[in-house]
């Protein structure tokens, strides 16, 4: 059995077909270049044929979107990435596809996969959090994927750690994504770099060319400059004490992380697992295990393809 | 069909028959005089045989204790209350009752009686919190309890609210208990009175002889003492944060809060609705709808009784 896994990002779709093990049998992409929904609709019927080539009996795609979705129905509530707000897109993908789609959020999706196929394999208690451009997360419990009352079980970017801090992408206040997500990370640089104070991301930026990364924050807080290790510290810190605090709830057996920033930012890994080793209760800490994600950036197809199967 | 649960207090054993649909049909209790693991079973076995006087065919209890528990074994790992420590009491309940005993804590019982038999019924996303001496909550994800990889999941009492604050009970530090449970209220009006700052929570303690509650702190707070609002307000608003958090994460349909702490303080209560209103994310809060707790002090006992008719 194979099944067709869509990661549509912000600039690409990238389509696998993945056996029922997590296994890519074959893979392609497409960029977007029209990011309307027919656009998109098209640009992921390439990229899906393409993978399909040779390749025969597929009659179910999972589909993971970063943004807010109904579930149930396929419906795009709001994609931030793509500037769509309340698009059918499973129906439309179904109706170009010519067989049943499901749609999923992006990290559900990676989380899914990770525990099928990746650093989860084996688990049935597990905690899944992903810090790229943004923040978000997962959880297993009984071996499935908690949805919640509307699909948005997981949005552990808009735990609040600062009430009435820092404006989030979200529209609220004192998020944790908002100091401890990509985006933030970077806002964060270019914010401090405006107020004039002394920094050596300036130099490494302006002179030394390089782009205002969270990699290069870490490096210039493992250098000891104050600014990015006041910026670096503080998200790590945030971090560290919400991962903490979700482990005593969940008591899951395990914690994986990963995404674009953890993967890269080795600091941020170790702030994470001491947050946990300060705070979570003795009990839950016995009980975990702190895993790296596996899959890297296939964790989302593999985790779409999967969930598509189980639907 | 009918089973018996038991709440094993600090004070007192009772035992209730209990119906499939979560009726109690009888109940007895018994002072707990002697509170070595010998002496428990005993009061509970006269607590049991004076519930089922009269029902023949009961072969399954649930007993809910305040503790560490290993739910497989029936183990009670800690109980501070009773002061136990490793003792086998599920296999000793179960010899001197003739049947089969499912150990459960005490409020994964009282979480599950809401769900089953109260303010959850119909629901299978639940957040359940209650506020009596100490806080502590239960999840319910796809209808089933949340148990954890070791059974400790649901320990929000102990999620941390302040790094390095004020000692828990626990152990650790600046936990939510340490500023909002019962026992931690009371004690922070002890500590305010010794410092001797002005409070009207002096006069009505010791000239007016009221006993230092969280009813008379809440009281005092609303009449504008500056000192109990101190210790009131910041309780309350850990505590709505803390809950929005979990609201934001788990996107449950309900939000059932009760205990004997919550169930006579109206402006927690009311704390605790306005910290979802702030703080959860959008989605999560218009999904939700907050209940008060139905079953009062016999929701642990049903849902002892409820959990064993699972086993």
């Amino acid at each position: 059995m194979a099944f067709l896994g869509i990661d549509l990002g912000g600039t690409y779709a990238r389509a696998a077909v993945v056996d029922e093990h997590g296994r890519i049998l074959a893979a392609s992409k497409m960029a977007l270049t029209d990011r309307t929904p027919l656009g998109v609709v098209a640009a992921i019927e390439l990229a899906a044929t393409d993978a399909m080539t040779g390749i025969r009996g597929i009659n179910r795609t999972g589909v993971g979107v970063a943004g807010m979705l109904d579930g149930e129905t396929g419906h795009v509530v709001n994609a931030p990435n793509l500037g769509w707000r309340d698009v059918p897109f499973g129906a439309m993908l179904a109706e170009r596809l010519g067989h049943s789609v499901r749609v999923v959020n992006d990290l559900s999706a990676a989380a899914w996969g990770e525990l099928k196929g990746g650093a989860g394999r084996g688990a049935s208690e597990v905690f899944v959090m992903f810090v790229g451009s943004g923040v978000g997360s997962s959880i297993i419990t009984h071996g499935q994927l908690v949805r919640g009352a509307t699909n948005s079980a997981g949005e552990f970017g808009h735990v609040k750690v600062v009430p009435g801090g820092r404006r989030c992408g979200c529209g609220q206040h004192g998020c944790l994504e908002a100091y401890a997500g990509g985006h933030n990370l970077i806002a964060q640089m270019v914010e401090a770099l405006a107020t004039g104070r002394h920094t050596v991301l300036r130099t490494m930026h302006q002179d030394g060319g390089r782009e205002l990364t969270p990699v290069l924050l870490e490096e210039a807080a493992q250098q000891g400059d104050e600014l990015a290790k006041e910026i670096f510290d503080r998200a790590s810190a945030y971090l560290g004490l919400a991962v903490a605090n979700m482990i005593s709830v969940l008591n899951p057996e395990r914690l994986i992380i990963g995404g674009g920033v953890l993967s890269r930012c080795s600091g941020m890994r170790q702030a994470i697992a001491d947050g946990v080793q300060r705070y979570s209760t003795e009990v839950s800490k016995h009980a975990l295990h702190i895993s790296e994600a596996a899959l890297g950036d296939d964790a989302g197809i593999i985790g779409a393809a999967l969930l598509a199967a189980e639907a």
